[in-house]
């Protein structure tokens, strides 16, 4: 298959895709547009009906893979993007077109993963919240939403064939998501080692942590800047004091 | 359903699809963009795993009309898009972005009806040459085309959400598609009365209006002054003959 240019920086992944048959034409869709790194999470083996829809696109399916979370599977890309069918409020999303634009400000080694639910259920809150853009595909009503298949052939068609062509806004090369989501780790850990976390709030700051480096989208500089400013606000007017066991009672010495 | 501003503008032509799949993938493309005039060219009724994958499209399907030929299902509307797989080389195509512009020059109230063809075998030449415009959605290489569900829906989606706002460049309506054909006709009698046509040119001089005049996509004031302008010059510098019966010889009498 010939690639258009760029389309290799693209990995689909489904996460606990339920039927095959999508499966089938999201590689489909795949070969459609040139891409062929598929990633799957939540499913370790493909069932023979995906072959029957993946037209043109075996080589795609035998060339899958399998990962057991979601971190582990988009772990080596630098900007990740999550597909929700569902318009929350509770946190900032796009419209397909609007991740096209966000994906073009990147330079063109930047590897991009896409991902998408379930076909009922969708991504969790908490794999959404490992994303760097959360993206919804326009609908003309509430209902039905895009066929599993049909939406990853429409958002890789938007990205590889849709694109503006302008030049990338940004020239540095983000960290791989891996790295990300360690930046986010070792600010936690770092507000914890100064008594900002307790029982109570642990994991919704955790949570809010891990949010808000994702939607920073962090460059290696932005990560040193910020984990080096973030050490000096926390640092100046207080002592450091040793981190507390998960088990002590907390809440009163709440700062 | 609710539907988007426009998106009762368009209608769909399945021209002999052979899975029913595949026509209710299409069913749930036209829900998805609010969209709920289906037709069909070539089968006279629905096969049940229409319904399966027709998610909250069903009333697309149950609502759906059978014609007899293309030129019937599309005779109401006013632009016909013809959707093609292979990029031929013997009429002008334009990518599904050119297309979405196209539609995007006329007014608000022009009908729009997209065509598209069998799986496999896609419209035939004859019924590409009933288009105003031919259009091919971008695809990485000659293998695979676009699933037929997906094929409408991708195109759908780019009419109805993703056409750039501006103010349609024309104010006319179109002629009726049906006008349109029956304009050609005449055209073509006016041809043939002044003794253009004979038996080795009549299919070829046929063909050749009629992909001139969708091609053209007519308004009533077009038409009335096209059919006056030729007629003039047709009569101009020759007498009017009498209309040759189809068995005379006629190749040595060529003007």
């Amino acid at each position: 298959m010939s690639e258009r240019p760029g389309a290799s920086r693209f990995a689909v992944v489904l996460v606990r895709p339920d039927s095959p048959e999508n499966i089938g034409l999201a590689a489909r869709g795949m070969a459609n547009a040139g891409v062929a790194d598929l990633r799957f999470v939540g499913i370790d083996r493909l069932e023979p009906p995906a072959w029957r829809t993946a037209i043109h696109a075996e080589a795609i399916l035998e060339g899958a893979r399998f990962f057991e979370s979601l971190e582990k599977a988009v772990a080596d890309l630098h900007l990740v993007l999550g597909s929700t069918a569902r318009v929350r409020h509770d946190f900032p999303l796009v419209s397909l077109a609007e991740a096209v634009g966000r994906v073009g400000e990147y330079p063109a080694g930047t590897r991009v993963g896409l991902v998408f639910g379930n076909e009922r259920t969708g991504l969790t809150q908490e794999e959404l919240g490992r994303a760097n853009v959360r993206f919804h595909i326009p609908q003309a009503a509430r209902q039905p939403s895009y066929n599993l298949g049909v939406a990853v052939t429409l958002t890789l068609h938007a990205l590889v064939f849709g694109a503006g062509g302008l030049p990338a806004a940004r020239r540095e090369l983000l960290l791989s998501h891996g790295e990300q989501a360690e930046a986010g780790r070792r600010f936690r850990d770092m507000l914890d080692s100064f008594g900002f976390m307790h029982d109570t709030n642990r994991a919704f700051i955790t949570e809010k942590m891990q949010d808000i480096f994702f939607r920073m989208a962090l460059t290696a500089k932005d990560r040193d800047v910020i984990l080096a400013m973030f050490r000096k606000a926390l640092e100046g007017p207080r002592e450091p004091r040793p981190r507390r066991t998960t088990g002590e009672k907390t809440h009163k010495e709440k700062p």
